[in-house]
């Protein structure tokens, strides 16, 4: 398989073995990408074909790249998150010849510099998660040799759809986020679980009996929402959309701005892709002992600038679990520094929902690299890949469904009056 | 109100004062539609506009009907099921100047003649549930008059839809049923909980422990997986997209082919809006005492035909619960006779959800006549009306949301690198 | 099977065809009862035991009671709740032999008549539900051709447990209520399934969305809470017992006093079996258009005396909802004027939970007669006949467990050391 | 606070920090234990007693036994299970006085031997967690000073039960664990939520769409069925009792025995109390991948030594994930060597719930000593404690009830005929 030597840099190549063992895990869970990977072994559509990705180096994105390396690519991986990277599997793949960049830890400055080694090799695919590398490479490495983009989150498809509108985009980008497969399971499901996951390994707090906040009743937000009410936790919602807010309601859920749920939470989750969800207005409303987390993509959801200006003091409790003393002689507990609880703190999301995600990721590169006249615009994931992905999945998990009838297509056809 | 003399076709007009009171419970619980019916009650926009309205005759209804005719129109009322009338209801509404030609039980005959009788006033908006009025005038009573109609169901709005695409649809239609604050909550809240009532009028049999398949993963069918999983349930869920299939799987629920369910069943519902979904190979493979019913729009889920051809015997047990004793000896009952369960066995969704579904019916007939431009499509409701619904909605239920600061709405438009 | 001319004393006897339909209903979900008639029809162990019973006399009643006459017995039914009884199976059971005082919608006096009748026939086993007759039995018609009783609910064993604590009880009776198999699914699942079934058709309303507050978290509150949720609401907990109280907290539910819950909750029902908790004081307080129900025995909890004393007006809005105006000028609802609201406004437990319940009953009968030595105390029904009822009602559900190896029972008897 | 030396054995007397900070952490989470501590404290009624305790040495143990040093006790502890030692947290203990014999991963022989030691030291309370050191107590190390013990598990109850009924119990034991506001929350809520932790730090998979099987529907087994289903997963639960058989069906879960669930499980949990719940014959028909925890307080529910001996090969995947291969080439996943999965694998119950639990362990100590006429036998705890943990562990969590009123006390007690 490795033909080239490739370049790396990882916290510790010995973890490679260890990797390995995490990979064939994933693997065993994504028997989707696996079932996909098996063909494009064969046809090797990305054959010449150099791909920077930025992505959280997990052991799932693991399978992803192992797959497009199958598929003949040529692979350059950064971390999207300074926390997100497992430094095992981060091995692992140099130690296949993947060319990664990420450990778990970096600070500010390796973190940008990661994204930019991989963004200046002059690829042919930009696949990120967040969109901060699509806009480094339109702000500085942009080159005619990109035939287009993917993105994997929410944050990332509405900064590209914000560089559409605004005429700026450069190549056309897939926007895989938006399909069925992935947004209706990775950031419902995915997220919904591991969210508790970071939580839960970060403070080992009940969850029954306590009053929990989720900001933002998103795909992600109703996720960990309803996750956490299977856990036994009083749940409030806060929304600025009255329709969701509806919808959270008829869920069951309480619903009443963020000001007033400040009084009264015991856990906080930001879930909104939006800044300042979370004030310091709000903090200093917290019970003694409240619970602060983000399950978002950013680390601007909870005013972790104002927490650490503003506080008396500030310690580490348990790993991931920082104790901030406010002013007013409260204390409360910033999880994973602000940053994605779920990636940080836990795993990320699991294997078996990744496996639907990263295979329309891995078919939404090989659609681009099969369809070269597309526009600079943001596409949706093409609903045969959406079905391919879903009928491959169940498929895998031995479930069975019905099919239509040539009587039913038709009836779901006709619309004359009386029939 | 209304000085100029009423037709009407009622069951009996004495019940007015019972259905005076219906109408005064089901206000009060509809204060949405209620805060819109105090402004066109001012404005008068629909002064001198003639209504044809096929709909489910029930208190709900009559709410519209009474706004729509307290905003200047005239009003011509059938029923859209021929079990769905509350006779009561129609009563009411025709003893204070609605036309209104509907009554529970009527037989085929009976029911497509009261559908005429509307049909030919040569009125100028068309309100339909189902669609049956949409194909009915396009196909005899078109008049130039017509300046547009909405239609509430997902049915309705697939059978419009099949006519614009074959180049054959009149008039502007605005589907209300396209709505967020009516397909996300009528449909799934309303059904999920209206369907198990009518099933518990019917049948009066214990949840708990039952296998309940829903045929159907759409809003409908979710909300009632919901609602039954929520009683005690065992659910299945049958499909035929495979999308909708994997959601079913991750909500929790087993996901088997109609086929192999039929075998495990206890009951049975269909949700699906398309035909023969339950057939006689799986009715004959049914447990002993197996209970069918309906929850999509029309009676053609479940083969009924099939059924009363080949049973050896067929007797009433109790209302709406009627037995089939079929070829191997074994008897299955259907209740409502295939119709909507919910609206036949039962009094339909609630008011507070018929509340919103109503606001944008009353909305969008406002839109409508305030918007003669609009082309020969199918719309959806315009998105400043699904949300001053839910803003209302959310008022008259005492609830405050978040609105996004200036930083927050500058935020989600950004893109930039590194921000 | 009849023998000699019956008395009796029902609304309608033309009623009982359709009694008897509801009957057969019942029957086919009542197979564990089924199973035990048939060795009982056999075996008659009834056969010269006159049984006075004052039972709801529903459908499942009927099928009690048809088991009880096939043992060989000669039954008195009187109803054990003026708004319970169902008249086409009262009819039914009077056609055929069975002595039944009943009718849907008795006075007061009426009611206490008929439970008379019941006692004063001088009969050897006393059946009761709410302790009514035990309590009449005891100061009016006690006799020694009594040989003992048994007792279906909570509130009627409470109040013979302080009969048999105050030296009073004068004859053996077994405390249905107590089995395993009848209150942990009787007075839960049961009552929770149909305290919203009585609700919904008596009100029609939206449970989604709602704040409702259960008074009492015992077996039934426990029930209805967790239905309530299961549809959508949001639920509130009202309790004295701390320890209780937690228990409602780590199931996820709001705990706080009922003053407070007052000022906020939607739809209010009570399931203490204590008297005034819901009084005045806290219905003065409540929103416009809250709704009261009861779901425990008696028409004590919520103060009926209180609201019809202070109000300035009440009014009948639909069947079995009743609009009482406050002085205050709020109106709030009175659901089936306090009483039982799941045996009044619908049709009680379904069959299948009614069918372990009254399978304890019968067998309880059988073992009075069988053990004549009992003592005058309250006994729990004995572990053989739970165990009985369990297995059987698995077996007619088509349900198999796992049995116990040689080796897991040594096991759970060893303690030593190491082991 | 004690100034004499003491004794320990602990991984690493330097990790004292840290544990000092998860202790601090925990005691935030256990206010009831600390408002208990700050009576005991000024009262000291444990001066001059020496405690031998057998538990998990976690931080929620570890305040207990900073309560009972407080309260003037001597306390001697070592672990209940090789893998639950939290090192650092006994590192904290013995930097404080607390004679600690205990390390995360002792061998088998280094684990009996720290029980001995405890059990040598001469105590007058035997404190302790599944009944080892019970049964070693009175195997060789019985003496006159012996007051008496508490026992926390069902598992050990039953043990101390058998040696009652045996006749060999040679002094009185408080069950702890039969506290209502033990067994109702700590074997519930916390292994419920605990089990799920385990089972996610251990594997990361993703719950929904997966089978779970739980054997066992005790309290442990429907707390996890509970969550399993709250996390998205389809329940099978397997049982030996008739009636609790009964209850996980209404509950909605589906019932099977394990020989069938075997065949379609992904993962399985089991929580019997038993021995070889889940045994080769069972193994060998599972799927591919399946995953196999335990949930109960021995590792002998499933059959490790048959695994160990048929498997071809074993490696380990992840920490405290192993791989089985079978004889048929088949897969499974052994978590924590078949060891209490939320101990062994995550940090075992939350301090939330410990809070009530040890709460009940501290009281019952002070009530052996304040009460030294108990006899050799197993006693509940005295429901004035139960009570007193229920109404402090509320009022921490800032929670108000309802308190009886006069009438509602005489009301309960009465009986009469009519009232």
């Amino acid at each position: 398989m490795k033909c080239r030597p490739n370049m790396y840099k990882v916290k510790e190549i010995k973890l490679a073995d260890q990797g390995l063992r995490q990979l064939e895990w994933a693997e065993m869970h994504m028997q989707t990408l696996m079932k996909i990977r098996e063909r494009l072994s064969k046809e090797k559509p990305l054959a010449g074909i150099k791909i920077s990705a930025v992505l959280h180096v997990t052991k799932e994105t693991g399978v992803l790249v192992r797959t497009l390396h199958h598929a003949g690519a040529e692979v350059y991986l950064a971390g999207s998150n300074p926390l997100s990277t497992q430094d095992d599997v981060a091995a692992a793949l140099a130690s296949e010849g993947i060319n990664v960049f990420a450990w778990k830890g970096e600070n500010e400055k390796e973190y940008y510099e990661n994204i930019e080694t991989v963004a200046k090799v002059s690829p042919n695919i930009i696949m990120d998660d967040g969109g901060d590398l699509h806009a480094l490479v339109h702000e500085k490495y942009y080159s005619t040799n990109i035939i287009g983009g993917t993105e994997e989150t929410t944050t990332g498809v509405v900064r590209l759809k914000a560089m559409e509108e605004a005429g700026v985009l450069k190549y056309p980008v897939i926007a895989v986020n938006n399909a069925f497969t992935k947004y209706l399971f990775d950031n419902r499901f995915g997220t919904g679980q591991s969210a508790i996951d970071g939580i839960l390994r970060a403070t080992n707090i009940m969850i029954a009996g306590k009053i929990v906040v989720i900001s933002g009743y998103g795909w992600v937000g109703r996720g960990i929402a309803s996750r956490m009410r299977g856990m036994g936790a009083r749940v409030i919602v806060t929304e600025v959309s009255p329709v969701r807010a509806l919808e959270a309601l008829m869920d069951g859920f309480e619903v009443m701005p963020i000001d007033k749920a400040a009084e009264i939470g015991d856990i906080f989750v930001t879930a909104t892709g939006n800044i300042n969800v979370i004030d310091m207005n709000n903090i200093i409303k917290m019970k003694d002992g409240a619970i602060l987390a983000n399950a978002g993509h950013f680390n601007v959801e909870i005013d972790v600038e104002g927490l650490k200006k503003e506080s008396k003091q500030m310690r580490n409790i348990r790993p991931f679990t920082d104790e901030y003393l406010l002013p007013n002689g409260k204390r409360v507990y910033l999880l994973a520094e602000g940053r994605l609880v779920n990636l940080a703190a836990a795993e990320g999301h699991p294997s078996e929902v990744m496996d639907m995600s990263f295979a329309n990721q891995a078919l939404s590169v090989e659609y681009m690299i099969r369809n070269k006249d597309l526009k600079k615009a943001v596409y949706n994931v093409p609903e045969e890949i959406d079905n391919e992905v879903a009928s491959l999945k169940l498929s895998v998990m031995g479930i069975k469904i019905d099919e239509m009838t040539k009587q039913q297509k038709e009836y779901s056809k006709q619309w004359k009056y009386g029939t």
